[in-house]
């Protein structure tokens, strides 16, 4: 039954000193993962931040687009000396790093000839071959080059072109989540949990996140599954045991 | 002379199916690298966000305590099925998992003997050697083994403790960081600014990070280097350029 399930998976990669040295706080790595899931049915299997640095962001390609069906990059894709994904991702593929066409035209005409200096051409160099993501924010289009897609970092940008992503993607089944919201302590119920995680193992996903609000203290059981039908057994089962133990439900 | 600095750098593992799922937007990295940065002297170098399985934490462990000076891992440190960061950290420097008898005794008197249930108790189960990092604000410690120190994945939590980790590490020399806002556009300065990242290379770290105010379009000059002499000549510089290209300044 739910053993074929098409599971599709994508990594990301972060690239980008000032997320490594904490002055910018990410904001893109839940985004990406919710509009991958919600709307894709897609996983995320790993994410990695790492630095400016050519050579390890060649490594990490090469690497993570053998590990997962997708691999996302953020950053480095702007005008300036910081900005070298576009280049690294050349590198790893060893195709030639060169303008492309579209992108430079779509450029030329959103600055206007005058105005379009180097560091605004150097936005449409890209791999050879990639094809482009279309952005209808600020016009630098991100591109996909085989299984990787090249995104901006600024996050108000990405999310204007995430929807474009979508014809480079094969869809799986979609993931559907269930959120129970209780107050109770996390260690009240961690051993009845944990049997019925192993009853549904490879089935359902049971997670347990405490939370604090308005001075109490409460614990968030989310469960994930591609199986309505599944997600609906454990969800009898965790409010027998919420029965059972008197606990009180937060409706939000 | 910049040559013979003790640079000390860190990685950061991030233990959670909810933060790869885009559900819990994570504000632990952001807070640890910049902890680390200005109180310690120590750069992040990588940061990767994993699930809750085992077999990749494991893995994560030993390549990342390899690869830097100091691995933080967040998160799985708590009651539940799901929290199995201690017991795989065990496994990958294969040490016993067992009772760490000062955390036991440290959980028993928080929770007095008749609430000192067996979720509760295992969050006292740590890697044989384990030392102490210890949690003002609910009890549960944190752990040390090796090079790898444990916090929990509640932001509130981990910055409570973060101030006990200082005494597992060695400072490296502290980094100064210095930012200038300026309303232009990247492309405007990217040609100059790479010429002067070019000179200053092995010294001083230029980033350039777009930003939106007030319906104005800036970028974010960020340097950063152990040596303030050389901050201070790039500084001179941006200032040479900025006067050149007639560019305003935002004061914030």
């Amino acid at each position: 039954m739910n053993k074929k399930i098409k599971k599709i998976n994508a990594s990301i990669l972060i690239i980008g000193n000032e997320i490594l040295s904490g002055r910018t706080q990410d904001k893109n790595i839940a985004f990406i993962s919710e509009w991958l899931n919600s709307k894709c049915g897609i996983t995320v299997n790993e994410v990695r931040i790492v630095p400016d640095i050519e050579k390890i962001i060649v490594e990490n390609i090469l690497l993570l687009s053998k590990k997962t069906n997708y691999v996302f990059t953020t950053g480095g894709i702007g005008p300036t000396h910081d900005d070298i994904t576009a280049k690294s991702i050349a590198k790893a593929f060893r195709v030639k790093y060169e303008y492309n066409k579209e992108a430079y035209t779509i450029l030329e005409s959103y600055y206007g000839k005058k105005k379009f200096n180097d560091g605004r051409k150097k936005m449409a160099k890209m791999p050879r071959g990639a094809k482009l993501i279309y952005n209808p924010s600020s016009a630098a289009p991100g591109f996909k080059i085989r299984n990787v897609l090249s995104l901006p970092g600024v996050p108000s940008i990405l999310r204007s072109m995430i929807d474009n992503c979508k014809r480079y993607l094969t869809s799986g089944k979609k993931v559907h989540s269930q959120t129970i919201n209780l107050y109770t302590v996390e260690s009240n119920i961690s051993k009845q949990l944990g049997l019925i995680q192993k009853k549904y193992k490879n089935f359902v996903d049971i997670g347990s996140y405490p939370f604090f609000r308005l001075g109490k203290i409460g614990v968030a059981i989310v469960t994930r599954s591609t199986s309505l039908l599944k997600l609906k057994n454990v969800k009898k089962e965790l409010f027998n045991l919420i029965k059972l133990k008197k606990i009180e439900i937060l409706k939000l």
